[in-house]
């Protein structure tokens, strides 16, 4: 029998107990944001460390931080072999609006092959996942392919405040050969996809002054400068038309698509048709020459996110206005370092400094983009994995956000990271009636096991 | 005796009698926005309405509006000669914050030759120098030198509501050669002005609308239109970097400053440098080729009053935003048509729209510029009654602002106006320990007793 047929077996015997289980951890209602669930948290994490323990995973420990614990947990027994850092998280995101769950949040119910809970796939499910995986790795092989380290957290769904500090302290014992997360989604129903790239974050906030206080727009009008033109001066000048920055040596650093990505791409023939439906535009936007894939997943934007300054209430007030100001992030791309884009967006204002006003710029935090090469035998082995177990081309995609913690272990650790996750963008992660498709449950376990295998074999 | 002479020896005789009077209108609280003085407004147009009675003026009325009443008097027998119709008002901005006054609003006082009051200044104590100067002449020469009518209303400090209606009603009863009004102020202390002109007003809100709700700016930007950056294309299009408005046809009506104007603007050696000081600003700002005076009376401006849209609060929050406003007003100036100026901003913003977003249009309440031309005989007139009691050349100024019952009259009665005012900027009209200097109380019941002598004998 093959690894994969041991697996099918072992994972179709045992199904109804590892729902069971996964029941049971579904039930603690871990919300990390509400502190009246501080040891429904703590409970999670005992409940996690228990199950490592159980499938002898040695030197499990949960974590105090300055939030919510960190279980780690490790088997290094796989001689020569590469190690593999499991990261995901246990917590989850509050329930309410209560009345619009079909059932209880916390009491898993199982309609029409879905499992719906809160947490079923936002990342309980897949945290578990994982576990079943090493549990069945070990039950029908007496071993496991590859060396493993776990760490989970608790504080996710809240921005992972306390974690970078927990990596970069314990930067010896999570030291691996990568690291494989399960928090993403699959690209359709039915189509898997491995996540090789999120775009990084950086922002600034500008403030612009004019006169010590608003003036009345007659008597003062066209003689002193108003800060909302000042401000949309500057605010047109960072883009053209077609959305294109503007910003001198911007795209500098933006690493190319290759050619491979551009027709991975295009081969999954995206539907704008249907993403204007969902967002309710008449025309798609942006840059030239890219297509909308391109242009959220592997190029760099700059959004304005918000704006204010003079009178906004009802009606009219003839004011000239002192004060204006707008927020602005940037949506960063390989090699495209936060603090220089900051550092170029001051010098792009100094030069377009409308006349007769004060501009202050302020930061806000950045997070650094990250990209494992899609040609990566690891990225490219993920594929396989999935396409061995879903019977199609695995989508190669990148995230158009940010996953901060995603960026911190690439830059802490150095190590690639393998995004492999089994949702779907419907399932409702964050909102009433959270759920998971089975299906992927049942496919997804397969598919990590297949990997462990795949990556035990790798040159890299 | 010339006839100056007389209102100087009458004048100087009944002081201390008319500021007694001037106190007993004072005392009356009649704020026309707080519904609480609904009888205090009553009150006062009775006191007027007694006054006029009193000094012989004939079909006195006090008539009744939609809201505060309107008094109506007249006194015809100048045969032959013009017949000017006075305008004030009797009602009186609110108090607050009354902890700030040094002596109480309606217990009038007077401290350094200055009377302090609410409408000490605006504007009942120059409604009631209009009545002594007319008692005056009666006393001291038995007569008028012309015909006069007279129209106070009690609704000017919320915008004057009811009065067009009336005007348009009695069209042919408010027939007169011009209509005198003193509820501006002097050019600076001891200098006096004639405003013989005031800028109108148009306005519009711009509502920008991309997708049919904020989006998440990393898995959507790029891809999608920013309605704040649309916005921001559109505020930039109005204006080029120095202020001048890029509005296809803006300029096209705008009656051109003469050169004595211009002489005349000049010749008051405005102090630009006090003025940046006062309100703050290291440079003044406006269309080249003008000074700040001529920016600021004859030449026309498009202002941002305020915009919004997308975050606004405290720190970032990286969202796509799929609305955005703003309020723009523009200040007219002759021969430029409120209507007009609209239809050339939509056709603007028509053509400056950005891809991807609906803009949707409306407008404000709109105001006619008006000019009475500077050579006109009622206006050099009013200087040289000015200068033969200030001993100092008259300013002829324009107003930056809008005073919307200028423009009905002036198109409703179709009637070259003339502004003789006497309060001076300092005096603190709508702010608590508003005041007026008694030495323009006396100055000015002399040039407008002189004045009417003017009118009487002008050919125009």
């Amino acid at each position: 029998m093959s690894h994969l047929e041991k697996l099918d077996a072992y994972f179709a015997k045992n199904r109804e107990r590892h729902l069971e289980e996964l029941f049971e951890f579904l039930r603690i209602p871990s919300i990390s944001s509400l502190s009246e669930h501080k040891e429904d948290i703590k409970t999670a994490a005992n409940w996690l460390a228990d199950r490592l323990r159980k499938l002898n995973i040695e030197n499990v420990s949960v974590d105090e931080t300055a939030g919510h614990p960190v279980v780690y947990g490790e088997w290094l027994h796989a001689e020569g072999k590469p190690t593999i850092l499991l990261y995901g998280h246990y917590d989850v995101q509050p329930v309410d609006p209560l009345h619009l769950w079909d059932s209880e949040p916390f009491n898993p119910e199982i309609r029409d092959n879905k499992l719906y809970a809160r947490g079923a796939s936002d990342d309980k499910g897949q945290v578990f996942m994982h576990l079943k995986m090493i549990e069945a790795l070990f039950e029908t092989e007496g071993t496991l392919p590859v060396n493993v380290k776990f760490i989970y957290e608790g504080e996710e769904e809240i921005g992972s405040p306390n974690l970078p500090e927990y990596v970069e302290k314990n930067k010896e014992k999570l030291s691996a050969n990568l690291i494989l997360i399960s928090d993403t989604g699959l690209y359709a129903p039915g189509k898997p996809a491995v996540c090789y790239g999120l775009r990084g974050l950086t922002g600034i906030q500008i403030d612009i002054r004019g006169a010590k206080g608003d003036l009345h727009s007659g008597l003062y009008g066209g003689g002193v400068q108003n800060a909302i033109h000042a401000l949309a001066d500057i605010l047109a000048s960072f883009r053209d038309e077609h959305g294109t920055i503007q910003v001198e040596g911007f795209y500098d650093k933006v690493r190319p698509l290759t050619e491979e990505e551009r027709k991975a791409y295009s081969e999954l023939n995206f539907d704008e048709e249907a993403l204007k439906e969902e967002v309710g535009v008449n025309e798609l936007f942006g840059e030239q020459g890219y297509s909308y894939l391109e242009r959220t997943w592997a190029r760099p934007t700059l959004e304005v996110n918000g704006v204010f300054g003079g009178f906004s209430g009802e009606g009219i007030k003839t004011v000239l206005p002192a004060e204006a100001g707008a927020k602005i992030t940037c949506r960063l791309v390989p090699d495209q370092d936060p603090n220089e884009i900051v550092a170029l967006l001051k010098a792009h204002i100094e030069k377009h400094k409308p006349k007769g006003v004060n501009v202050t710029i302020s930061e806000f935090d950045k997070g650094a983009p990250y990209l494992t090469p899609f040609d990566h035998p690891l990225i490219q082995a993920a594929g396989r994995s999935y396409e061995r177990i879903y019977n199609v081309p695995t989508a190669f995609t990148r995230g158009g956000g940010s996953i901060p913690i995603v960026a911190s272990f690439d830059e802490i650790l150095s190590l690639p990271v393998v995004l492999m996750g089994f949702g779907l963008n419907s399932e409702n992660f964050h909102a009433p009636n959270e759920h998971f498709h089975l299906e992927n449950f049942d496919k997804g376990l397969r598919v990590l096991g297949d990997y462990l295998h795949e990556v035990a074999d790798l040159e890299f």
